[in-house]
């Protein structure tokens, strides 16, 4: 299955496409769509839109994982972020797929195995886990694929605990 | 000119369309889209954005108005409704729709001239203003209308700028 993970945000949406074959996962594509700060809010959400409806038409993911908003404090930065992760969400669901949510600590949890796992850590485990060559850049490109092989593990336990169920 | 009003959110969302001709308002359509709670939030944003793309495209609005949102202290409120006002605007945008944003505060004083007033107050002016036989109901459609008539009077304030300019 082809799994698409999702780091929403206005000025850069981070994006990964990763395979999973068994356990075996191995990335497609990354990379994040960018817009410009200078330009209208709505024309912003338009050019994220297109931008994930382009990725996903082109790269056909089973399923769409987006990592979940988490503001403690700052309400003025999370709403425009909301507002993307809204549109990116959407472009999902019109393709019929399905759409998985997670915390950044879950990410942490299934990445590292430690829910307070520092940032560096993760990215270190995505490097290791996707055999890639460097840390993607920006931190958005590897926050997506690390959702993506959140994802991954996820569907993993879940078809382990069906079997069990099933015995 | 055709304005629409826009009150965003997830369970309910309020449209009004009022014509502007000349200083006279006309109400055209109101009403809301509403979504289910026990719904998965992917297919409630779905369900927004196909309502408000077939009000749009039924009711051709020239210009669309939304109320930008404004919360003090609950981010839990706040993400799921900017999620809806992202692909709300993103219905407007994407049939070429200027989109105006207005605040709570400047809705109130284009409404009843003053930025405090309570809400009852700018209840009854829209139903006074766009001459309806009561206030509509729920307050979400008296909110979109709010907006919309806030848009005609910013629009109308506008054009008056200009005509002194030009002298």
């Amino acid at each position: 299955m082809r799994i698409l993970g999702i780091d929403p945000g206005l000025a850069i949406v981070g994006f990964g496409f990763v395979d999973k074959v068994g356990n075996k996962l191995t990335p497609v594509q990354y990379g994040c769509i960018q817009t410009e700060a200078h330009t209208p809010e709505e024309e912003r959400l338009l050019h994220v839109y297109e931008g994930m409806v382009q990725l996903i038409d082109k790269y056909q993911p089973d399923a769409v994982a987006v990592e979940k908003l988490f503001f403690s404090r700052n309400v003025t930065t999370a709403l425009p972020v909301a507002q993307a992760r809204g549109v990116l969400i959407l472009a999902a669901v019109q393709r019929g797929l399905p759409v998985a949510e997670y915390t950044p600590m879950m990410v942490k949890q299934a990445v590292v195995g430690y829910g307070k796992a520092e940032k560096k850590q993760v990215q270190e485990m995505v490097k290791l886990l996707l055999k890639l060559a460097a840390v993607p850049k920006p931190d958005d490109v590897a926050d997506a694929l690390a959702v993506a092989v959140c994802h991954a593990h996820s569907v993993s336990l879940n078809s382990k605990l069906n079997e069990v169920l099933r015995k």
